[in-house]
């Protein structure tokens, strides 16, 4: 956490989600929560629960006090449980913290701050999603041109291009709400076997995990750490879709492309030496934030062996990363939804830059076309592949055509095998972009149905 | 692949299913499947589809040919849909590959690799649940010392060690089963939009993955690399519950522990300059193979944000390390089961050792009988502690100790405030290892429950 | 190593000298240089020395044979000394791999290994050294749109921007030359104390290292892996080079930049549906090489904590990565290569994007003109800040001014701050790319001048 | 940056020199230095540049206010170049920043808080050298067993691997030591041209490197991030040989080897329930902070690909990693420092240890001796190897022998091949551990004079 870098590198509410005041709290709702479930087991007095639940606030406590202690023993649950003993008292402070280990403590209150965080997290995404699905309806039908590698190709829609965006969107929420199952307590005591506990253990066990409303798992897994790793993808996932959209936002916002531009309010995206720019400031943002996520799953999925009952290192090499993960993944989704709710989208420019390539974007459907007439494939391929090539000249479109001027249409219908089977206005009709964007609408359809479909 | 390294470094049946002939193989799948499902549509006659079909065989094409022309494009694909059209000739050969595009082809194929690479993965991850289950089965009541930080801790079992093992095995396995509904197919044409098919487009997407027993997509997902994350994560799932249960091999099989030993055939765990050893080399060649997993899951990862409707770069990027993921998952997972199929468990030197520290592991259980017996939680903790430090001397268990020979229990019955509430008795049964596993055994019977309702 | 891939993924000469022919003959390099060092030195008679130098050929062994055998111990060291043994025979046979260990000879080999790679890594790197150079002198006064953000900003020279990209080319190189004194002979026995050649250990690792020409370290580095992480880094830097600069290629190659394009061999960079596309597709290939090497880093800093005598694991581990980064390392170096002999430059084009923003890209010389006359930097800021927006309308430029058309000079002319100290003539003359440059041609002139002085 | 966590896993002085205030101040010094310099060159007033750095103190400028103003335009010197210019008010306001660019400032600040860092990181690993060249050199003759795969292999000296660890931590601080030509100001302006100052932009850039003690570099290094790869690398090794000590550290500090201790002050090291445990804390912690470098080395180099002339998301994606990184070496080599400072050796369970296997760990030696009467060396491993698995049993050493109760003297002796050519005493002394640790002394001899001479 940095006050001076996190309004860019933290955005949103998570931020907060995983700070110290949330960590003090996660891990008093545990000490209060088992006090109770105990209680409620019949292992220490009702009134006792509730004068250990009523000190687990986190005001009470000092982050400060409690992690400058923590380097003795080398985690904040010991002397966290020493300032909660001390100001319970009495009888009751002989109750706090039974039969549980360090490691219960900071792995239990680990899962509650992933989920509040997570929470924040499927609003903003949420938000995304209205924001995609709206442009997708919108433009369902705007032409705009395909790019793979960066060059054009055959014509899409604006609207499946954002489509395509909103699956990725979707599928992440998608991917964290089913994290819930997986989202269990940690309660073992020393190493794992409840020994403290006797044969009342398990029944701790369960109550402990309803008053968290947090899975009650087979066996505790203080050293089988497959859920951070599940929880770790599941973030990546959301890294990932938003680093393609914001990716493509930026794409689109470059000035000779000029397809869609940030407009945010004043005194965002300027530069403080280029007066005129209009930097599409959030997308770049949420694409830095979203990087961080690979390097931060591998070092989680590295830490991943923790040696025997209680790992000799990887288990406090985990908490850094998770909390980076959370915060990166909450400002990459809270910066894209400020990205798409800047977007202004330029329809007319769409157009313009279809036309850049004089109809090569569609060769294609005049292969397909020569195709249907009983051409073969290859040769049809060969042949419209010439024509471009003739039309286009020897270097980039625009390098100069060697036919001196003529249209792609005027090529092709001069080209013998070409001419043969196609008439000019058949081949003005597949040249057109507007005519050639396929199944684009339909699969716009198709994303906007199934998003319903989820909710 | 290396013929010099892959015997230790890729071992078991994955390797190949990654390999050359398993690509060309699944290409070639793809190639079929799209006429045949073309042909069920009515778009190609079902007599060119099965010619087509026909000639989809891997043995008919040269890896190393295909290889060297896919440098001029950029990938595989389009050479070998030339080979294969060349191989069917006649009017046939008009049809191939229709309306598909390069990364259809290999995108396509990645899924069916993955998935056969996966079922073989699937069958060595049950074998290595089931040794586990027995050896949870039958050393749950088999005291062990817990290990935390690497000290020793208060008892466990063995068979609950393995059951923690075997919980991670298992939920590795659950998460590659659960991959089933997101391999998918992918059939887009050159920008997604499966324009060349005209309004069957559609038809022949679901009767494709029908054919080739895929999910349909409701998008293609030629630029939503999420698919790819997943299929990355469960396969770090393996790698992470294989380097957790092989790094404990190795640690319980150290001279000085020797709790277990790998026993291979003549010649395996050998050392060339040291006759005596029996290196665990099974396990540790588990835990290389699954230490490749963060990296290769950041590269995936970090690959994620495909540019427009093609990547310019980051699809070309995730060919090699999905394929070595796979690869060493497959790996991981035949090493340690043929780690635990070497497997002697020494019982008597886990006894050993628990008694190595004198009755100190099980002082937690004096702790708790003080508290049940009145005692405040820290008084009881500051008083034990005291005693333990007595018994032990200034140092590591073995120091010595500064009450010249005494037992455990003489030096805490001799406490003011621990005798006056234990007697020696008392004191004696609270430090027997064999008594203090707790819940150890009952966790035991959970986790193979859990695994019987799985299956 | 896959014949259907490497054609893309593993370009140019590294890919062999990484293979398992080139690790047999280090590793025999290795064999044969310890047997003549230990002639001599006087521990073994020369002519057995010779004998077994004589048959250290790798065409003499089987990697497969080997390989299949490496599985038992685990390395495939072991099985190569026996091999090499049994074709010594006769008394020589005795004094094969005296005083070493399987890890002397594998970590010898992968230094003697990474030489080679490095070797013909620098080649490219030197001829990709050279084409920028070219570029840069060709080109240090071609205007050329800065772009900052994917933003059009101030202008440049292309001869500016290749001497960027040949500053990062050169200090790879540089940095891989500097690896030298880190290459070190690994030999230390056993445990790494060369017990088994008593007092006379020292002068044979001193002999051992002048003949393979690799430096002699102070202390066997067997478990001391910082040498494999310099040379991951290095390797690293050269990946981060190509990567910058082949990324610069491809958006400058977009159809909407058209700056550059790729004029390959004919098949190159076509498409098999888009017959017009000029797909950079050496550029392309050379940033998918080139993003491996972060996962790779990371595998290999991630198994740097040796235990002990010897890893557990992290030894094994380290095979792959290092393989694999010197191999993506060389595609990528190779990849570069190819595409910037592809390269065509359209100064044209360079001009015609400058112009699409009518002067805005230099406004921030107004600025500095203002300031000069005498105007607060702040003041000077906001005013043609102000201007800027007025002429470019509010929003991307060419979404309309909303001062009807006025070019950028007579808005700025007509704003009375900016109209007060500049007039028309001087405004036009600040606002002409070709004058804005600054120190364009200097920066050239010096990154020339800095290459000539290193070489 | 965590009050909660930070005492764990950000211990020592590194945590607050990439603090924020720390931050502040670096940008302010890059500010200040740069009036100064361009007084000097003549381009400002030298009165104005004086009044300008009076005002360059972090304490006047509040971190949360700059931050909560950097997300508009997305870093944080824009807002802090407005304070700055706020506060120096009057005609020294108009010259402020003059040239420069938001990266320009970020950027130098980011090398001047990396050498901050750096400084504090070498002194801790001075103090770590200093331990552990004491410890080689007390204990450079003291027999420990060696380990290979954590089996015991032939003996060293404690000593001996002491020199092994302070190699690992001097070739790191050279690294870092051998940073400072790299360590390169940042000034280029808007693209790198330096464009506003004309030709007096050179002059500037070198007297403002002059001035912050920086090395000036050929070409501003806006986008070739090479040296931020450089840096993370030098940090990575740090982290790589920590992690190796103090893995080892704990290791041998496990309940069953004891042959090291962490004496730590009261308080630490325990447990909250186990009180008789003595927790290597300072190594696990130490271990724990090391293991974050891989993913953040690998988060720099992924975003080491600026595009053109500012980065759409790489640079910003730098700030957090670098200033983890950073701050966990710092953390891992003061831990490291702790553990040092902590370790007590214990050279009789060193002895005893070595006596488990009953001098099975020096069987090597019965080759090398029979080699050296003249037996060929597969016969005499061959041999060796059979009465070691005669001495040892089936199993693991302790499993019961075969040959009853028979010491490795005996088996030896009894040998047809062994005492043919070796008796009785002359095997007693192969046996011994004390005289087989080779030269293991001279080595320790060597490091220490290594390290003499590099001071």
């Amino acid at each position: 956490m940095s006050e001076l870098f996190d309004g860019v590198l933290a955005a949103g509410p998570v931020r907060d989600l995983v700070g110290d005041t949330a960590w003090l709290q996660a891990m008093l709702d545990f000490e209060a929560a088992l006090a109770l479930a105990q209680a409620e087991v019949g292992v220490i007095p009702v009134e006792h629960a509730r004068a250990i639940a009523a000190r687990c606030r986190a005001e009470h406590y000092s982050a400060a006090e409690i992690g400058a202690r923590a380097a003795g023993i080398g985690n904040p649950a010991g002397p966290l449980v020493r300032a909660l003993t001390a100001r319970v008292g009495g009888p009751a402070a002989g109750h706090v913290h039974l039969g549980a280990t360090s490691q219960d403590v900071v792995d239990t209150a680990a899962v509650l701050v992933t989920r509040r965080a997570v929470g924040a997290l499927l609003v903003d995404l949420a938000a995304c999603g209205d924001l995609l699905a709206r442009l997708a309806a919108e433009h369902a039908a705007t032409p705009q041109a395909g790019r793979t590698l960066l060059q054009q190709a055959p014509p899409v829609t604006f609207g499946f291009t954002a489509a395509g965006w909103l699956s990725g969107i979707d599928a992440a929420a998608a991917r964290l709400r089913a994290l819930g199952p997986r989202l269990a307590v940690q309660y073992g005591g020393a190493v794992g076997t409840l020994a403290a506990l006797g044969d009342r253990g398990p029944a701790v066990l369960a109550a402990l995990a309803r008053r968290l409303d947090l899975a009650e798992p087979v066996l505790p897994w203080h050293t089988e750490r497959g859920r951070v790793g599940e929880v770790a993808g599941a973030l990546a996932a959301v890294c990932g879709a938003v680093a393609k959209t914001a990716g493509d936002v930026v794409l689109l916002a470059q000035a000779e492309v000029a397809e869609v531009v940030e407009r945010g309010p004043d005194g965002s995206g300027g530069s403080s030496t280029l007066p005129h720019k209009r930097n599409p400031v959030a997308a770049v943002a949420a694409s830095a934030a979203a990087a961080q996520a690979p390097g931060l799953v591998a070092t989680l999925l590295a830490n991943a062996a923790h040696e025997h009952q209680r790992a000799a290192g990887s288990w406090h090499a985990e908490w850094r990363p998770l909390a980076d993960l959370l915060r990166c993944a909450g400002s990459a989704a809270r910066w894209l939804r400020t990205s798409l709710e800047r977007l202004r989208v330029d329809p007319d420019r769409m157009r313009a830059n279809l036309d850049l390539t004089g109809g090569l974007l569609s060769a294609e459907r005049v292969t397909a076309a020569l195709v249907d007439s009983g051409v073969g494939r290859l040769d049809a391929h060969d042949a419209v592949t010439a024509c471009c090539h003739r039309f286009a000249g020897p270097g980039a479109p625009g390098e100069g055509s060697s036919d001196g001027g003529a249209s792609l249409v005027d090529v092709l219908a001069g080209d013998p095998l070409v001419g043969a089977h196609l008439d000019r206005a058949h081949l003005a009709r597949l040249l057109d972009p507007a005519t050639g964007t396929g199944n684009a609408e339909l699969f716009v359809a198709r994303a906007l149905t199934s998003r319903e479909a989820d909710r």
